[in-house]
């Protein structure tokens, strides 16, 4: 099968693309670098069925071109900075609602039939069913970010009735592991590099939160992808857990043999749109046959230890 | 208090500029005149407190230059056409969704925090909950038109969030009434007026839709506005009925005294991603103090009489 990957050189497009060479796929990655990193693709480039195009999705010309011979889409490529929509509210429009119809465009232009899209838990806003749903009521949305996956996510489903497509639809929570390079591990380690002694807490710490190792993430896509066969396949993925911030601050605390104070900046929420309680049900995916590996706690520990090996990745802001 | 209508020379639109005169407000009508009629907009001309901007939402400094001075704008334009969304995908995340962005950020531009849009019931893709309530399981869309409107709806709830609007949405079920220049009345009567024998019927015939007088809507979305005080408002707007296409097809027929061969183009749907069955659970707006006045059956007798006396609106395409 040759894969089309957008996001490619990013967090969880990269994984991906390993991934799909080491079962033998054709792969193209596609990424405009603005947060992917070329080492993330140092192993994929040394592969014969591998190409990489840098590009915009906004180029709509470069897309189409770039696209060409693939059979599927995975469609990762998106601003999934949740916390400053507020700061440029185009930039979601543009690189999650516009980015996604053109990827859509040109699938039919290229013939591409098949779709699978990393949406995100935030579309449910502040949810009313806890843990929640792929089929709970019809969310309000509270970011920037999750209203312009949400209007992915419909993009995406009206083309599947109106051209044909097939989709699988993730819904996220927040993803860990190996090329981590954004969210509260990344910042608090950061943070603890520059001075052991102190760590600033967005919020007032108990805020509950879920997170998925991202090789439990690509494991949950791909079983996804091959055993759910309906025209719109829409999955949460997480753990069957959650936990508080603290609690998080006390496994990275304690795996770096650090005692730092803790300084919140208090509130029940650490930003305007954050969402206190994130806690997706994943009973669906785990019906079809999946469950994760993982649990937070070690996904996050894996995180750090990545973060100690790879100490550029916080050097480059 | 100063009222800014987008689409104020559509159907709905010039409706409300005429009703919101009447009530002693100022009045500014923004319009592209693609589908909005210079008729309709007559008799709001006379009104010392009433201004016309001709323009396009995707023109930001013109439409950030009307706004100006507006307390709440009604955001009414749309490509308000479902039936042909697959024959031109842009003209949906254009006309709908950017639109509806640029309309957001022109009203941070100006101040403005107050906003009422026209969202659809068709945001409900294929209901599994018939009626349908605003808080039926998330939905799955089936048209470019309802995933246009629903990225609209999640981006007016992420600037509530984000920058502190208030918003009312209005789902609404089709809009009958006096200036109703699109829908299937529209398209009934044009066929018999060119040849009374003779009406072909999208579908079976079987569909069920419901409809809502465009006096009944705007008092609605009146009695919303000053009545629900919500950060965020969500109401369908629609009667508490349904109809068959045959039998609207009747009372159209009846109310003519004709009695044409019908001619079924068959199927389920109408056309693809027609939805089978439209009929939106009004219980929130009611148990609100709203009722809507006119059943369908007289709302489609009014529409024709309308476009009986209207014949130009006929001629025009």
């Amino acid at each position: 099968m040759h894969y089309f990957v957008t996001g490619g050189a990013g967090f969880i497009g990269s994984n991906l693309v390993d991934r799909l060479l080491s079962q033998g796929h054709h792969v193209t990655a596609f990424d405009n670098f603005s947060t992917g990193q070329e080492p993330f693709l140092l192993e994929a480039g040394r592969a014969a069925n591998f190409s990489l195009v840098r590009g915009d999705l906004l180029d709509v010309p470069v897309l189409t071109r770039a696209m060409d011979g693939a059979e599927f889409v995975f469609h990762l490529a998106a601003n999934a900075d949740v916390r400053h929509g507020t700061l440029r509210p185009r930039f979601d429009l543009e690189q999650n609602t516009i980015a996604t119809y053109n990827v859509l465009e040109a699938m039919r232009s290229c013939g591409v039939q098949r779709i699978a899209f990393a949406s995100t838990g935030s579309v449910y806003g502040e949810a009313q069913v806890i843990p929640t749903p792929e089929d709970a009521p019809f969310p309000v949305q509270t970011s920037l970010y999750g209203a312009s996956k949400l209007a992915g996510e419909g993009l995406i489903q009206a083309y599947c009735e109106g051209f044909g497509f097939q989709a699988h639809i993730f819904r996220f929570v927040s993803i860990l592991g190996e090329r981590y390079s954004h969210g509260h591990v990344f910042d608090f380690y950061s943070q603890l590099l520059r001075d052991p002694r102190e760590l600033h807490i967005l919020g007032d710490g108990h805020q509950r939160k879920s997170y998925l190792y991202v090789g439990d993430c690509l494991a949950a896509m791909l079983w996804a992808i091959e055993h759910a066969h309906g025209r719109v396949n829409i999955f949460n993925l997480g753990t069957p857990e959650y936990c508080q911030v603290n609690e998080s601050v006390d496994w990275i605390c304690g795996h770096l043999g650090l005692e730092p104070h803790r300084i919140y900046s208090g509130g029940e929420r650490g930003w305007i749109g954050d969402n206190p309680f994130i806690f997706l049900d994943i009973s669906k995916i785990r019906r079809l046959g999946w469950e994760p590996a993982l649990t937070i706690r070690a996904g996050i520990v894996r995180t750090l230890e990545y973060l100690q090996d790879n100490r550029w990745l916080l050097e480059r802001r």
